[in-house]
């Protein structure tokens, strides 16, 4: 192991202190918050000490390059945002392993045959927006870029104008040809986020396949009234309709292999203590290996919802926030990664990816470092030292074979 | 009905546009916000225009007093603040009648034996610092001082610098002697909150008792992780628990008769879609006309809750946040509202009220007015115009009847 691959490990250690979230532990680094717009800039400072220019594309997309610009380079990076209450490695990793494996190639002496992009990549999380992967949606199309625009955060501030507020032209938001005739070949390393590599596994896998996943609004509406003056007899309390279909959603997924349905935010209207709500609006993540039947699962929680709110004198609705079919990788650049990664397992992941995204654009692999407990967006996610140094020494016998 | 009864109407019109909300309908007026302030201040105009003199206690009461200061007055008032996303009429029917019936009083040319004051009590609903009736409660002591001071909102200011930042010393909260010496009697004007006085009853009835009612905040603890990567048998879903806790509830409280209990707030963190909470709090709402029933059910929820938790591999957690128990007006006060009343009915509430607080300590009663809906707590909350006339001239009767 060289000595500068221990980068990968200073590198975070530089930025464990930003966007630290006291209230929910670990960290809240939502797109174009403070902690992300530090971190934008800590890595725009990390690139130039290393002599990459760096530039902001139209859709905010940060790249450092090693080399001229130039069609069919060899990209890799991942994003810096996070989930709120995140842990420190989701995103970060990928980042800094791609900066430390420039100075391990360059400690090689390697000849490069193409120029090298390093990406950070704007709102992967959808923690701010609500939609996942939102850059890499943006550059390559797969979400309009007026849909994208009238995306509004929990303030109602819309992306356009957080766009705009930071430097971005939101009428310039969208596919972006030039930019995607760059990626000749995309490379991102991310932490796993499951228990793939096991508690003493290998360190890293190389990625098989991302399972398809979506977002759906639920929202039941029922009759807001007191809490003290209102008989239980009543009653068309929105939040007892909730409550079962949360619990519909974790039977329904549990009885079909593979899948994994859940509720992890939930906001009842008004939400007083001593107020029956008047509305709740819930989201369901929903995942399965095969399209058809993550879809599938959708529509029977969606019958399920039907039925409960009926039963409780409520109305339900289910809305589309986001739907990715699932993603086999490019199986001659997974080869390439297999070569150059002798004995690396391949592994399928139930997360979403920027890579996964620009999979069905651009020739497209990931690597996945290993993460002891299988925990993740989570501030108990973990990535031991060694790992993180053997991960950033994978990315760059990867690139170097690919360069 | 005298011309000036109708002064109520037009009071209420003039602050129609006070503090609405236009993401939950109706109004959002929570204690030392904007909209509550400017109400505070329409107040104090409205009384000064009346000659009535005008203080502030030391716990941040409205005081606007017809004739001089003094020891065992007859006192009236309601509160101004309002849960979120609240109706009309849930405190400033109360204040506003107030006003007119003052207005209705001179124009009778009635003789006063004895001062008459109308109070505004701060944070009756308790929708920012937790606690319901803060302002009643610190005045007579039954929530100490230190533990007011320490209250927080939602965005973790304590109670004291919100009460600093309007002009109050939180070191002087707390019990008040001398403003408690000068209630000889109360009485609370207010809107019915249930359908006791039904769609074409009488426009106002006496109030007979409040039912003991608390609320228990409720922690329950799993396991953080990626919605995506984390198979369903491997969870400790927090929000799973918490969805059985609601169920629970409800079912608890369905079994008894006469109880209520509601959860109507509900907060996963770190509340991502694509996240497994870590944590849910969800807040309790329970009430009964005895006492030990009420608390027998809470105690009946906290067990099931704990069995849940335990099944789906979280703990949990139940912490009383208020508890107040049932209470009876002043029976001589009650029959002189009947006397002065004659055929209003006496109707028991759900809704706690600072004549609820006060009752303790000074002789209390209460009036209702008519809700052709039961709705309370909503938008939807409502009071036909002839019915708040009905109301300010009956509140003016019962003042004659104890000036």
């Amino acid at each position: 192991m060289g000595t500068n691959s221990s980068t990968v490990n200073t590198l975070l250690a530089s930025i464990a202190d930003v966007g630290r979230d006291s209230r929910r532990g670990g960290y809240s680094r939502p797109v174009f918050s403070t902690p992300e717009l530090t971190l934008r800039e800590w890595f725009q400072q990390e690139a130039q000490r290393r002599g990459l220019g760096v530039e902001t594309d139209r859709n905010g997309i940060l790249w450092a390059w090693w080399g001229e610009p130039e069609r069919g380079a060899l990209v890799t990076g991942s994003h810096l945002d996070s989930v709120p209450g995140g842990g420190a490695f989701d995103g970060p990793l990928g980042v800094a392993s791609a900066l430390a494996a420039v100075d391990v190639l360059r400690e090689r002496g390697i000849t490069r045959n193409r120029s090298l992009a390093i990406t950070v990549f704007p709102e992967e999380e959808g923690s701010r927006f609500g939609l996942a992967c939102l850059g890499s949606r943006l550059l390559t199309g797969d979400i309009d870029a007026d849909k994208a625009r009238n995306l509004r955060d929990a303030d109602g501030t819309t992306f356009a104008d957080a766009a705009r507020a930071n430097g971005l032209d939101p009428d310039r938001l969208g596919r972006d040809e030039n930019a995607l005739a760059r990626i000749g070949d995309f490379v991102e390393l991310h932490v796993e986020q499951g228990r793939g590599l096991g508690e003493n596994g290998p360190s890293v896998a190389v990625g098989g396949s991302v399972l398809g996943h979506g977002r759906w609004r639920i929202s039941v509406s029922g009759q807001g009234n007191h809490a003290g003056t209102t008989a239980m007899a009543d009653r068309a309390d929105p939040l007892v309709a909730a409550a079962q279909i949360i619990l519909a959603v974790q039977q329904a997924a549990a009885a079909i292999d593979g899948a994994r349905a859940t509720v992890g935010r939930i906001s009842p209207i008004p939400g007083g203590t001593n107020v029956i709500a008047s509305r709740v609006d819930l989201w369901l993540d929903a995942r399965h290996p095969d399209d058809a039947a993550a879809l599938a699962l959708v529509e029977t929680i969606h019958g399920k919802a039907q039925k409960i709110a009926a039963f409780e004198g409520c109305t339900v609705s289910l809305t589309p926030e986001s739907w990715t079919g699932s993603v086999s990788f490019d199986p001659a650049l997974g080869r390439s990664l297999e070569l150059a990664l002798p004995g690396a397992p391949v592994l399928a992941t139930g997360a979403g990816h920027d890579a996964g995204i620009l999979a069905g654009h651009v020739p497209s692999g990931m690597l996945f470092v290993r993460n002891p407990t299988g925990i993740s967006h989570s501030p108990e996610e973990h990535v031991e030292a060694e790992d993180a140094d053997a991960g950033a020494e994978a990315l760059a016998d990867v690139l170097e074979a690919l360069l």
